[in-house]
């Protein structure tokens, strides 16, 4: 494949225009000389704020005030725009009766959250495969971690195999990854809810990857509860959501002890303290809520609702056909999969360049093409090393890698994107790996305080 | 003292302007017809934030990137920004070389991050005074909660005798607050912490009321941790912080499970995980970080700093003056005060109204003033109730009266400003408080969702 093939993908006119984003026009200094625009590819970590948001939050700040406390008219205007925004929210990931939306600071923090709230005696199951925010916080719990899958049937029965196994009574909870943070694959969701409700299990979906590029309907993949962060969904103020089943919520201890959960607080005569907490989801929202971080996840949800999530994904499938179908005839770019190579997937793709260091090569994309990437262990160290087969006791930092360049990689790159990406950018990214494969970096790098850098002190 | 004497003083020409603020030229309806600008006097709540923090913010929004995790340029101009942010934090509260900033979301979150970090065994001396933040988080610890002191120098002689009480060996931690969020009132933190290690405790200072209005040197105060928000601090952005001893911290289990927190992930051989944690304040911040809320917050510190404390002072202590002696000759107003009516205190005064069911107050403040105030407990309960003198069997709701007009008030009126408040915000709710004294309300209010509200079904 060819050039000319990217610029035949780059003519279709099926394809809906990207969304505007935050930083559209911002660019940046290149190490070899002028500025170019940024192409912001790690929509994985942290995705651009929607311009809609950011117009959204500037035409409220000013409105802005105390949530759930005040007897003015901005603190009851604020406090109606924060509980609108869970409604919105419950909307957006189509919740069933009842279910609850508690606001949190995002898909690690709603997990932790979870994680807290589970009964006595409550078993974990996990895939080993999970980004750090599903696989660590389950700390008070029996973890069984589960073999990484080589495909979506797989995974479901390795998880029904696992469940048997168990005592047929107790509770019991499975996290799984709707979309994986380091692959883009897709997971077999309702698949596994299926099977965990079979054995008497409940399920948590980690959709952070997922939601901003698929629609979740927590009550067609019949989930007990779903996560996901604003920073990923173009909101990046702040907050993230756990929403679904009461009953494990309104029966834990607050996440939080504070203001906001406490309903009424009394000193008893012996000197001690009681306390009553609230049953709603402020019983894990303790101290003031972040107003500005709910509004502006609620208007990225209806802002994708608008748009429309069959013309996003086609977008977006165009421009993941772009990168493969770009970079399908350098076999020096393998890109890392589970499911295979068609497995379907959002815009996340990792890979690894053959001799290369990926810090050496981000490194190199950020400062010859104003390419913002990722390399590293993307925070799911065990299924990293898993896919590039390397030794775990190598190196591991998450997110700073420890390898100087010209050594044998050890860490991966990803690339993601989705509905703010321009296809100049993309463009960019595949004719970039295809130049510094063929002619390598123009600079000369090195380390510095952890991170890859041009070498400028020549 | 009459109205005249209000005019006297407000044209005191020594004190500096406000700050400019977001929401400064929003207006509002009056059920009595008309606009009229919104009188935000509700800053021990939420705080509009301060113009400059809103350009800062708005300046930095289309850089926003993915903080320690990407290899884009924008990625890491947002690593810098957010570890600039700390050690703007770190200069504005005079920490000590070693101590940590850690970003929290809030107070609350800030403290129940301490509590999770105490060591083992280790006894919590609280007043039952404080805020529910700070009396409720310490739920695997030893409380011992202090009887309501009625002097500065009380409060010292209560604590040294809890603390001489207590074995003479084993951690223990003193959480006490620098200004009252009920009475404004200024707590002697310095007399505190010199108790406190005397007898080989620790202490942390609740400063959420304190920061924004007083400057608080870490060192001078010689505490060991202090707490404070970003939403009261002018910079309503999600982000909240704990800075003090790292030791602690250090030792402790990451607050948070997850990415970031995480160095190095590796599966076992016997199917299980182990875990390096980071020991920096990145142990406790797991999940991407809340960048535009920690610079928001860095963006106040450099604000306040700017202004001059000094000149805030006067400022703010020309407005207590001003609803003190605006007030003085209206018997009906109580004003609410553990210390004595002039024991030093912030921008922050509670009040009732006799005859006058404090919400009834309070929502004609609001619909025929625009004036914004709090009505309630104020999340410090058992404080609210000895000062009230009201048995605390009877009610409750934090932030939500459930009494209905007319009934004997069992909750209390807040009024509170700071760097934004301009004179005739003041001046109208000494105006305004005068005039429903004296007059009544023009309109009939009925409770609806829990809230105090204009009758307009008439």
């Amino acid at each position: 494949m060819s050039v000319s093939t990217v610029s035949t993908v780059a003519a279709d006119q099926s394809v809906c225009a990207p969304l505007p984003v935050l930083g559209r026009d911002v660019t940046v200094p290149l190490v070899t000389g002028g500025e170019v625009a940024y192409a912001a590819l790690d929509y994985a970590a942290s995705a651009p704020a929607l311009q809609r948001v950011w117009d959204d939050v500037a035409a409220y700040a000013p409105y802005y005030g105390s949530v759930h406390r005040g007897a003015g008219y901005l603190s009851q205007l604020s406090t109606d725009l924060f509980e609108n925004a869970r409604r919105t929210v419950a909307e957006f990931l189509d919740c069933r009766d009842g279910d609850q939306v508690v606001f949190t600071r995002s898909t690690t923090d709603s997990l932790n959250l979870l994680a807290a709230a589970l009964p006595a005696g409550c078993q974990v199951f996990v895939f080993e495969t999970e980004h750090h925010a599903s696989l660590l916080p389950w700390r008070d719990a029996r973890v069984t971690y589960l073999d990484a899958p080589r495909s979506p049937r797989q995974a479901v029965e390795t998880l029904e195999r696992a469940l048997a196994d168990r005592a047929p009574y107790g509770p019991a909870l499975v996290c799984v990854t709707g979309a994986s943070n380091v692959t883009g694959e897709l997971w077999p969701v309702r698949e596994l809810a299926a099977a965990a409700h079979a054995h008497g299990a409940r399920i948590v979906l980690d959709a952070a990857q997922l939601a901003p590029h698929h629609p979740v309907s927590v009550a067609d993949l019949d989930v007990d509860w779903v996560a996901f962060s604003g920073h990923k969904l173009y909101a990046p103020f702040g907050t993230g959501v756990l929403a679904g089943r009461a009953d494990w919520l309104r029966e834990a201890e607050p996440y939080l002890a504070g203001g906001g959960a406490s309903r009424k607080v009394t000193r008893r005569t012996d000197g001690g303290v009681d306390v009553e907490w609230h049953d709603s989801a402020a019983r894990h929202e303790a101290g003031s809520p972040n107003v500005i971080g709910a509004y502006a996840v609620a208007s990225a949800c209806k802002a994708l609702t608008e748009a429309g999530f069959d013309t996003l994904v086609a977008r977006e499938q165009y421009l993941v056909a772009k990168v493969r179908e770009g970079l399908a005839d350098v076999p020096e770019v393998r890109f890392l999969s589970l499911f295979g190579d068609d497995a379907p997937r959002v815009g996340v793709l990792s890979f690894v360049v053959e001799g290369w260091n990926s810090s050496h090569f981000a490194a190199a994309l950020s400062a010859e093409y104003g390419i913002g990437v990722r390399d590293g262990l993307f925070c799911a160290h065990p299924l990293v090393r898993t896919l590039l087969g390397s030794d775990p006791q190598t190196q591991g930092e998450c997110g700073s890698p420890e390898a100087a360049p010209g050594e044998k990689s050890l860490n991966a790159i990803r690339v993601s994107f989705g509905a703010g990406t321009p296809d100049e950018h993309v463009e960019r990214f595949v004719r970039a790996v295809r130049e510094l494969v063929t002619d390598g970096a123009q600079w000369n790098y090195r380390t510095e305080d952890g991170r890859c850098v041009p070498d400028t002190s020549a």
